[in-house]
């Protein structure tokens, strides 16, 4: 299982969705569907319209992620990709960052673009 | 999306899984399928044979696994689960736990029973 094409597509949307987060935060909701599914530090979210206003509605405005590590495998869905994220959050009033873990389940829609089907993400406290 | 039975179900694999894995490791290869994947700190390993080879191989001979947080979400998969752990790992050499993240994808194998179709672990360095 050398570096294939689910990882290269992996990596890059991983670059993608974080660069969106940083400095476009409202374009995320491009990589969602209705049936999405977003659990964030625990709450459930169902849907590209919830997922969005959550997402908008954190705490902070501004934020930049570290990318530490992007794992990736191919799941059962034909096309589908799994992604394991590890990183760091830097907040601006924060001094420290924060580590973080994030998976998405990418699936292919109907009209073959993939799209973020699972999504869940915790901050690892030390 | 309250506590449903792939919560439930997610749960108690879980606890069965880091006992297995703390007590009697080799067992753990019940768990895995002919065509599972394994990422290992970013080791890619296929096959129940080469994971069980590679979770007997660890350079320790006991641990404890204390898990912090589970989350599950439904796949895409029919009937299958998608879990997601952080807790921290006690080594018997170490003074200090460390902290990990592990993803497992839960897919129901032709006779029902649930086996890890995907399986990603990473150490979360502060």
């Amino acid at each position: 299982m050398e570096e294939d094409q689910g990882d290269i597509i992996g990596k890059a949307f991983v670059e993608h969705y974080y660069q969106l987060f940083d400095n476009e935060r409202p374009s995320l909701s491009s990589l969602y569907q209705p049936h999405s599914m977003l659990t964030f530090e625990g709450q459930q979210i169902l849907g590209v319209h919830d997922i969005s206003s959550k997402l908008q509605q954190l705490p902070f405005e501004r934020c930049r992620h570290i990318v530490s590590t992007v794992d990736t495998q191919p799941s059962s869905v034909p096309g589908s990709i799994l992604i394991f994220v590890s990183g760091s959050l830097q907040l601006p009033e924060e001094e420290h960052q924060l580590r973080f873990s994030q998976m998405f389940h990418l699936v292919p829609s109907p009209q073959g673009n993939l799209f973020v089907q699972n999504d869940i993400f915790r901050l690892n406290y030390g």
